[in-house]
């Protein structure tokens, strides 16, 4: 049997290019050799957006959209909806009781988010705890490898304490722990060039997006704003049209001659964001086709084999859990 | 309809005396007034004793069987298993949004029960947390009224912040404010005289204790150390066979007098116990009786049935939850 991988997104809108160079891709590689399971996780989701649920139920569909999109293909990977598993919420609240306020609070992930979400002293308890629901979503499906970002190894970590205290105590092994396969994929800045290319900052060029739109973001993108002059020098640092063309242009050499003519003058960004332009229209057009082909009601029937398939799967476990805590 | 009342204990030990006087001779008499829902809260208990499930789960059956011997009525009483109903886990998750860590952290009987309980930064997050599981116990029931001591008012009123943040994030008004029945009761303290009595100290008599143990456990009782001699006054104050005379003789004229003769002297501890022993005897024969008629399997089939229909209502609750949380 293949090793079980467990990955997903939050549905907080649609996915985009930094998505796509930091883990979509690479789910398009590992469902080869891993039983994938990909999560989309709407209740942690509410986790931070417990007062917008309208939001997050109408990104259900779009993110399974861009995942058929890109090319992950539901015969190889196990699509499923965390709120459909509520097998998860009870497993997270036995896992409550073996973790402590002062661990949680000590977590670095957590403890960064807290304050990028500027949550100060109104910290939502299940925000708080999410680290906890993330363990009982990896163990659930005895998922032994996790492909996360550096930033996130924390949460593996706390996955593997609750595990072998669970183990300990109730003197089982049954639940393995997880190993991180960490992401080299740095973050994809946003077309602003100020801060990785997010969801909420609208600083990002999404699968979805028309030909036009791109077209559109490609020339809002932020370049050298001293290179006033075609003739002028440029800056490549900082240069967002650059860093995008490293990331999809697939002709290497191309672009360090690009970069070179850019540096000594002589080369315009209408020029550098025309051809820009040109390989990310390449790069999205098969996405797009693909798109195109999906309908509502199909993607909805993977979603829901998806769902029921790890659901049974979950409630293997649950079984296993009751019948150790004793309930 | 009778409007309904959620109450109910964590089974981590036999019923007592202290129970009977402090809310189950209560309970018989609300199952005439109330939809009455008793739930034996296994999960609650996990929260401070995970690492003894067992124990737990030994005393689901004691529990329940203490219950039918006082006169609980299952045709009148839904007796549940809160663990069986995994729907409580599930909207317990989504309540915990709904409330900020610093929130739980200022909650009364939460501090009073870590300090009690000798937690110092070591507070498991189950604990912590355990508030919102109560809230979503008596939400999901739509339980109105909730029978507590002044101790646990601070439950009913995180309770009810929940409902109308919950109601008023969601437009929706289904869940409903509950409202506490105030027991009167005082706690009936220990035989050793020093605590109320509860099962952990080992200071109680059991409503299963056997006629010798109840003997046994009357002549350990506390009384006046300084009352040496029968001729001797004594004193009343913390004098735990006058304490437990006073709640369980049903003739208060002659407990008073009683009282009377052994301040001015004259009255033998060894009297009064036996006066004592005859009233608990007398008392608990009949629910022993009844303990006797008990079989096993019928116990089980009760719990089984009443948490089937709680189960279908919690079901029914979780249903619209799910619909407003868009998940």
């Amino acid at each position: 049997m293949r090793p079980r991988i467990l990955t997903g997104d939050r549905p907080t809108g649609k996915l985009h290019l930094g998505h796509y160079v930091g883990s979509l891709q690479n789910r398009v590689a590992l469902q080869n050799r891993y039983d994938q399971y990909i999560m989309i996780a709407d209740v942690q989701a509410l986790t931070d957006h417990f007062n917008a649920p309208q939001q997050i139920k109408k990104h259900i569909l779009e993110v399974a959209k861009d995942y058929l999109s890109v090319g992950i293909d539901p015969h190889k990977t196990t699509l499923l909806i965390q709120s459909h598993i509520p097998e998860i919420a009870e497993l997270t609240i036995y896992y409550l009781n073996l973790v402590t306020i002062g661990r949680l609070g000590r977590n670095p992930t957590v403890k960064s988010e807290i304050q990028q979400k500027g949550f100060k002293d109104e910290i939502p308890a299940g925000f708080f705890c999410y680290p906890v629901n993330q363990a009982a979503d990896i163990t659930i499906f005895q998922a032994e490898w996790i492909p996360v970002g550096a930033d996130q190894l924390p949460m593996i970590e706390q996955t593997n304490e609750i595990v072998r205290r669970f183990n300990r105590i109730y003197q089982v092994d049954f639940l393995k722990e997880c190993q991180a396969i960490l992401s080299a994929t740095p973050r994809l800045v946003g077309i602003d060039g100020k801060s990785k290319a997010t969801k909420t900052l609208g600083n990002a060029i999404y699968l979805s997006d028309s030909p036009e739109t791109i077209k559109q973001k490609v020339f809002q993108m932020y370049t050298d704003p001293n290179h006033l002059k075609v003739s002028d020098p440029g800056s490549i640092e900082g240069n967002v049209v650059f860093t995008y063309l490293d990331a999809f242009h697939t002709d290497k050499e191309a672009v360090a001659s690009l970069k070179k003519d850019y540096q000594r003058g002589g080369l315009g960004d209408v020029t550098i964001k025309n051809i820009l332009n040109d390989t990310l229209q390449h790069w999205l057009a098969p996405m797009r086709a693909q798109r195109e082909t999906l309908q509502e009601k199909m993607v909805w029937e993977i979603l829901h084999e998806g769902t029921q398939s790890a659901r049974k799967l979950a409630q293997k476990t649950m079984q296993h859990v009751r019948e150790v805590v004793g309930v």
